[in-house]
């Protein structure tokens, strides 16, 4: 219990930071957003190393995607994704239903003006972990009920 | 495990932004320290109000020590406070000889002036615990060989 809060607190503390400091520039959403998304990134890119190491390599793409629904998203948020879909086209869209950060904010309409402050850095988690393993992408997340959260991951092929 | 390494390198984000982000300052060092107490500050008031809300009162000062050296610690860094020192007139001194945000950092003399900027948030986490418990002090680190490190709390009475 003791981990989960501690890291639920730092992130609330990361959030509010990043936005004060931003208060400055003349876009604080999409700067403070863009900054914790890239903190997010290297977050992310530290964590599957350790994640993997003791790994079998991934046979494709989609038990890439396995991985991070299943063991990555357990070590983060202590729950497994519960829904993923794919289109087979190089799109992922991985939906929680009770996603972490979004749990502690209450429901009303009225704050789901909030909630993109709390999905920058998981989406940026996501990418770092997927820019990790080789996959190049760009992370998206939606909300259309709290807690209830999509994260589309969209793979840039070059 | 996986808990251990998130909050570990959410930490290490947390300090490498601050500290980046203080640049364009006149003092970094000393800016982007209070910036990382006062966060840790505000982490561990919320923290202390969750691990005591089972607590029974504590019976006196010393009484509280003994929770942050045991249970607080162990929850944060996975390992109880190695040694408790007072002089029983408002000093307490905490040694962890083996403290979990030192212990990435090789242990060369010429490491040392990095020390401080790791031990900002840790002696912030400390004050704002001991805070919300009704203990009001100024709390301040040293190292003197890595990984080992001293937390000197100073209770201020009014």
């Amino acid at each position: 219990m003791a981990d989960e809060v501690l890291f639920d607190f730092l992130h609330m503390e990361l959030v509010s930071y990043i936005h004060h400091s931003c208060v400055k520039e003349d876009n604080v959403k999409d700067t403070s957003i863009a900054k914790l998304e890239s903190t997010g990134f290297r977050v992310g890119q530290s964590l599957i190393e350790r994640f993997t190491k003791d790994s079998a390599r991934f046979k494709d793409e989609l038990d890439t995607m396995k991985f991070i629904c299943k063991e990555f998203w357990n070590a983060i948020y202590k729950k497994q994704v519960d829904n993923l879909r794919t289109n087979h086209q190089g799109v992922y869209v991985l939906q929680d239903n009770k996603f972490k950060f979004l749990t502690q904010i209450s429901n009303g309409k009225q704050f789901m003006e909030s909630a993109p402050k709390y999905l920058a850095f998981p989406c940026g988690l996501l990418r770092g972990a997927l820019s990790n393993l080789g996959v190049n992408c760009i992370v998206t997340a939606e909300v259309s009920a709290m807690p209830a959260c999509k994260f589309q991951i969209q793979i840039q092929r070059s």
